[in-house]
């Protein structure tokens, strides 16, 4: 590749570096004043960003590169998927006029503020116009961005997940629904099978739970030389490069759910500590997709986590630091619970069988608002029938409905679809690798590692060199095949409340 | 100003604010092995900021900007002073050729670490070659930036203190030297008194010490809506804006070690806290300069924090806090134990007398080593001789004596006097203020907000508009006259030691 191009894409990557400090920093440490300063800082990097990638001598550059007609700047492997991010990229920023982006940029710098008001006081009505002007640039940009036939909602579907259009997803959530709502019905009709989890909840100490939080962490691979676990209101995970990996967690009356943070933003990081170095602070050093990032978590956290061989080397030590919360608990009572079903109202809180449904109420109003011109002060009574038809049961009001989630105020529409795709990814990948090895004995005597490594040689050191769907045909020798998903989950749940199998 | 340059500056701006950011994360936070792969993003955002601020264009809008013939485009007394704050430092930056200036850069990535090893294994002559290429690219660039006749260490001083060159310092150092050496020889050998601080050590708890800390930087008007305290290796100060600054002690077995750490540190952050809104984030918007900066921060460790009245309101806390440790101890006698002088080698862990010899020593040694070209491998014997000649002890081995700072192997030359000159600032503010307040009063009735509003007034909202010299003249109405210093000083210890009074 040409020095002067890779000076570019090192710039761009630099920028964006810095940009994620900030993200990280406000989210975990910065001073309540600090806001509006900092939010200048951050939007000239993103200016200057968004500067270096459209330049129009970036798309000379790139093409130049890609003739590969110079005599030793011939491309790598790595060089190529480079220059196909950045010609995307590109693409991406360099059709919207920037007098537009940068009133997009304004609009939703305060939207999440607003959300969140609204959320508080619990008034849709007061978010409405905000979220209306959102989808509106949305679709436009998303028109600017199209190819020719391509509907806006599938331009948005592919920012995060290449290749899983309406037409992929349509099918897909059409089994989850068909499948799941009836299996959650005969789960909730059960009568036979009660499970207790009352003990979940109780004065669990913070720093016993700290405690907890960095053994686990460390049991699934988080590896402290290269990363940073902290408080945040809400866990996440975010990286500078792949030796500098961070996560959060919060500490709550429940114990899972610290717990099951923990686990779940490891297997993120674990990810990314697992990209090759080679990589690594390029435009392919990332995770492959929001989707496979979710396969990752969600495979950790559900999938193995959840699972009762992998708390058999564990459940001393929980003991060990709650023998007073835990009196009387033993590991099948407490592994019932933390895979006990109850439908909810909030999708962070869902256990493994609804939240699937919870994500296909929203891919649902997506499409509406996108492709059907949906009004939005009709999405408050949508989402309320949509909970009663799949969940069956209904919001006391907006809070608890259409307002709790950040995404929609952060302009992110088509992010939803990819949780339910990763926890489908992972089940893929779990049904083949216990193909090739004893899994449970493995989660039974502790070797996690094996697990992991097998995770890292198949999926997370390649970065964004091969997409997820090719990940898992690689991995699994079959194209993606959401079966394995609705199977798992029949499995499980048949077993767990005795159902009768059809 | 037009809106070109504004732009230009404000992108300076931002990767200036970007690179302390990660400066902070890196000394509180980044994980062990983030080190290289963090630094080659800080190598990047370096270097745009000197494209930045030395791009040909630069030079002709600020000269563009000094014309102010295009009407709407009056320059604002703030314009003024940061275009002039630009000029100064493109020509900094661009008289060095920047191919050199990457191999300076590239030789002092690497420094602090080999100065530290050599500091742990206390081996001088592995550092030699190193500080050795230091100072001969630091007199080659001063040589680049130095104006007609000026001497090269007069360049290098300039950098942190204007218009306190040679011909200000050498009569400065030499009336500390000529007051401060026999008045030290005095107090070491006033046997009437004996002052006992061994209760300041002890295992104080950590916990309570950082609460501790907490309230004190509270108490001196470290407002914690604009700024974090974190713990770091080394205590220090730092700030992306006015609305975030931060602080970071460390917490040791001595007491007051952490103790006067927070306060110090909270000295400085006052002072950034303080600077007007109007400035901050622009090239003024930081403090005058490193020895006002010292004045504020020694003005609150020192001249407030060190007397009698500032602990009347408060040695009850402190009392309460460690009610084993500091049994018996009445406050006057914790007041002389935190005051007591003994001589030793380490400047950062000085009595408030020594600590301008241990200046002293770095200011003579500075010159030889700039101005009459002595070998570095000098350096240790003379070092011991200064510090046997004014403070009557010799290191026994390097790690104690030359090695012990982090600032030559920073480049940083010509940085040791303003601490010194800060000591001296504070003094004659403190003298001034004397005259204008009831300074004991305020401290005794804890009314220290009247004493940092006063500061704020004077000194902390103008930033850079004004340097040091100025501010000292128009608050205290007079230059800057260094026999305040030794006055308090002779004042303090001939009463604290019983001495004669000559």
């Amino acid at each position: 590749m040409r020095k002067e191009l890779e000076k570019r894409l090192e710039r761009a990557m630099a920028y964006q570096t810095a940009l994620t400090l900030f993200e990280w920093d406000n989210e975990t440490l910065a001073p309540e004043e600090a806001g509006p300063y900092t939010a200048r800082v951050q939007g000239i990097l993103s200016e200057a960003y968004q500067e270096v990638m459209t330049d129009p001598q970036m798309r000379e550059l790139l093409e130049e590169a890609e003739q590969e007609n110079v005599p030793g700047e011939e491309n790598t492997d790595v060089d190529r998927a480079v220059i196909r991010e950045a010609k995307e990229e590109l693409d991406r920023l360099a059709c919207i006029p920037p007098r537009e982006y940068r009133a997009y940029q304004e609009l939703v710098a305060d939207s999440a503020r607003i959300c969140a008001k609204a959320r508080k006081e619990n008034d849709f009505e007061s978010f409405a116009p905000t979220l209306e002007k959102i989808v509106f640039w949305q679709k436009k940009f998303a028109g600017y961005q199209a190819k020719e036939g391509q509907k806006l909602y599938d331009v948005m579907l592919d920012t995060y997940e290449k290749g899983f259009d309406m037409a992929h997803l349509d099918p897909f959530f059409e089994l989850l629904r068909k499948e799941i709502v009836p299996l959650l019905h005969q789960v909730m009709n059960a009568d036979s099978v009660s499970i207790d989890d009352s003990f979940l909840s109780g004065e669990y100490d913070e720093d016993k739970q700290r405690e907890l939080g960095e053994f686990l962490a460390k049991y699934v691979g988080f590896d402290f030389k290269k990363g940073v676990l902290a408080t945040s209101a809400h866990p996440f995970t975010t990286n500078l490069h792949n030796h500098d990996v961070r996560i959060t967690t919060h500490y709550k009356d429940r114990v899972d759910s610290s717990l099951f943070s923990v686990i779940h933003e490891s297997g993120h990081a674990v990810y990314e500590m697992g990209i090759a170095d080679e990589l690594t602070q390029t435009l392919v050093g990332q995770g492959a997709s929001m989707g496979m990032h979710e396969s990752q978590s969600r495979f950790f956290e559900n999938l193995i986590g959840r699972s009762e061989a992998f708390w058999v080397p564990l459940y001393g030590k929980l003991k060990e630091l709650f023998p007073e919360e835990l009196r009387g608990v033993g590991r099948e009572m407490f592994v019932r619970a933390i895979n006990k079903v109850q439908p909810g109202l909030i999708r962070t809180e869902a256990d493994e069988l609804t939240y699937s449904l919870h994500v296909l109420v929203r891919y649902e109003l997506e499409k509406k608002l996108i492709e059907e011109d949906l009004d939005v002060r009709e999405l408050p009574k949508l989402w309320g029938d949509l909970y009663e038809k799949y969940l069956g049961i209904r919001p006391a009001n907006d809070a608890e409905g259409v307002l709790q989630d950040i995404h929609w105020a952060q302009g992110s529409f088509g992010y939803f679809p990819s949780y339910a795709l990763g926890s489908a990814f992972g089940a893929q990948m779990y049904a083949y690798m216990r193909t090739q090895m004893d899994v449970d004995g493995l989660l039974e005597t502790g070797k996690l590692e094996v697990i992991r490594e097998y995770l890292r040689e198949h999926v997370h050191r390649f970065g964004k060199m091969k997409t997820s769907a090719e990940i898992i045909r690689d991995m699994t020798g079959e194209d993606f095949n959401p079966h394995y998903y609705v199977n798992y989950l029949k499995d499980k749940y048949q077993k767990l409340y005795r159902l009768n199998l059809e």
